[in-house]
């Protein structure tokens, strides 16, 4: 029985891990690694009883070479037919509609997409004002719905913008409120540059719920840039968030907003759902062997504090 | 006005960082700092606002090389006559009576003590049965009550030994009490290795608790092995305790404590006080001055996140 007070408090039943590694995390690598390289990656996340897994992008090539091959790697997982794959979701990230039927056609389960609460920010990372974006967006999201596939919107620049500044708590719930009504399954609540604390992010939560909107509407897409992120996910928590982005090794980053460090940790989110009770059927030991992967495919060490913990296997 | 629930019910005016980067940060490193450089590093530390400093180790000069001259240290300290230092109070280590008079002797203000929850760590540490550390240490903190001499324990293994493995919560409330019974103006529950999370940390908070002890009587000291120093200085908070200890850029570390990595950063402490309101006349501006100078002048990069968003001035 957990001493936690606020734990007490939580209906939650678990959490779940969304890993957005194969994605996020390789997106801004300089080394490009193969399409067998990442088959691996994923299939050592299945293994480790992962249940979302963020497996590739459907942009074009030379916008994102480290993430060329998408359609193919997701073929290769599929076609492995391991047994723990029945039991996940793969998402892919999507552009627009042409990205939308090559990722259904290649066999994902579920589209990623994007939008800011910056104009600006939005102008920087895709090349177009947002309105038009958001249009765009709010189109993919009704096929997406009308044909039952399960839509995630990354809701960037929550809290601050790189460019504009702080952002007005007011302009995520207007952009989450105009995302839920065009059939979104999450708005993930993202803090692209990691400035979100637990005083400006409970001022978000805090409106959602003043909506009266269910806490499943939403999961939260973290960076550690100011080490925050875990005091974040458990704040998250207590409003009844139970989704969490995270990258395998903590890899990651954005380059269009300077100075933001890694996606929260697998690993180290893992470990801290792991202490609460809140984690089911994740393999701390297994993820550390995806991450021990990746960081040598890559020739580099993420951030993660908790995969340094355990000892690579020879 | 915070949207923070759970800060809304702490009845904490402020909370004080304890910053033990020149004894703890320093005592492990192989470069050694002079005199001259530990006094700048004082002195920038004591411009940032810090009230509290562990400046030093009165253990014998072979046995800790790195902190050789803490008398010199400290004087030199004073003698500077920095307007700040009348609102500071100066630590340092003392390993018995000679240390606590040479200590005394230098000027400091306040002593710190050793002792573990687990006797074999405290073997490999100070070379002797915990039931002879406790008795000297016993001494010595009645000799301080005595002479009005402010006195910090370190109840190191809180949770967690790299020897004996879990730590029962009831074995550090029985050495708490005979602290608090001999003097102590604070024991600092110490989680040495890293292993300390919300779950494991309520539960000894909860005996502090039950005992009817004031959490004034507690310093929290977390090493962020696992990336949950932050979030178990939340759960501090939440149970009143209001100090804790870290260490500019994040330095430190036990080399009786195998892969126990560095102390909390006070750069990340203080900017997650600052966010939820709780940090007072501490500037991180400054702080960053003083971790800028210890990295240079340690030729190294400390683990420090917030640290790494402030540019180094030339």
């Amino acid at each position: 029985m957990s001493s936690v007070q606020w734990l007490h408090q939580l209906r939650l039943p678990r959490s779940n891990i969304f890993e957005v590694g194969p994605r996020d995390g390789l997106q801004n690598e300089s080394t490009i690694l193969s399409v067998d390289a990442r088959v691996e990656l994923i299939t050592r996340l299945i293994e480790s009883g992962l249940r979302d897994i963020e497996v590739g992008s459907f942009v074009r090539a030379d916008r994102i070479p480290a993430l060329a091959g998408s359609g193919e790697v997701i073929k290769k997982v599929l076609a492995k037919n391991l047994p723990r794959a029945k039991d996940c979701r793969f998402w892919a990230f999507i552009p627009n509609q042409k990205g939308f039927d090559d990722a259904l056609d290649a066999g994902v389960s579920g589209v990623a997409l994007f939008v800011a609460a910056s104009d600006t920010f939005c102008q920087k990372n895709v090349n177009r004002p947002l309105a038009q974006q958001k249009a765009d967006v709010f189109a993919l999201l009704e096929a997406a719905h009308r044909q039952q596939v399960p839509s995630r919107v990354y809701l960037s620049t929550l809290v601050y913008c790189p460019y504009e500044g702080v952002i007005a708590p007011e302009k995520v719930i207007d952009l989450a409120s105009e995302l839920i009504d065009h059939g979104a399954t999450k708005v993930v609540l993202s803090d692209t540059t990691g400035h979100a604390d637990p005083v400006n992010l409970a001022r978000v939560l805090e409106l959602c719920d003043a909506k009266r909107w269910s806490p499943d509407h939403f999961a939260l897409h973290l960076h550690d840039t100011r080490g925050l992120a875990l005091v974040n996910a458990e704040e998250g928590l207590r409003w009844g968030i139970s989704e969490f982005d995270a990258s395998v090794a903590g890899l990651g980053g954005c380059p269009y907003a300077p100075g933001a460090s890694g996606n929260l940790a697998t690993e180290d989110l893992a470990n801290l759902l792991d202490k609460l009770g809140l984690l089911e059927g994740v393999s701390l030991k297994a993820l550390a062997r995806a991450g021990h992967f990746v960081e040598k495919s890559l020739g580099k060490r993420g951030p993660s504090k908790v995969l340094r913990t355990f000892a690579e296997e020879s």
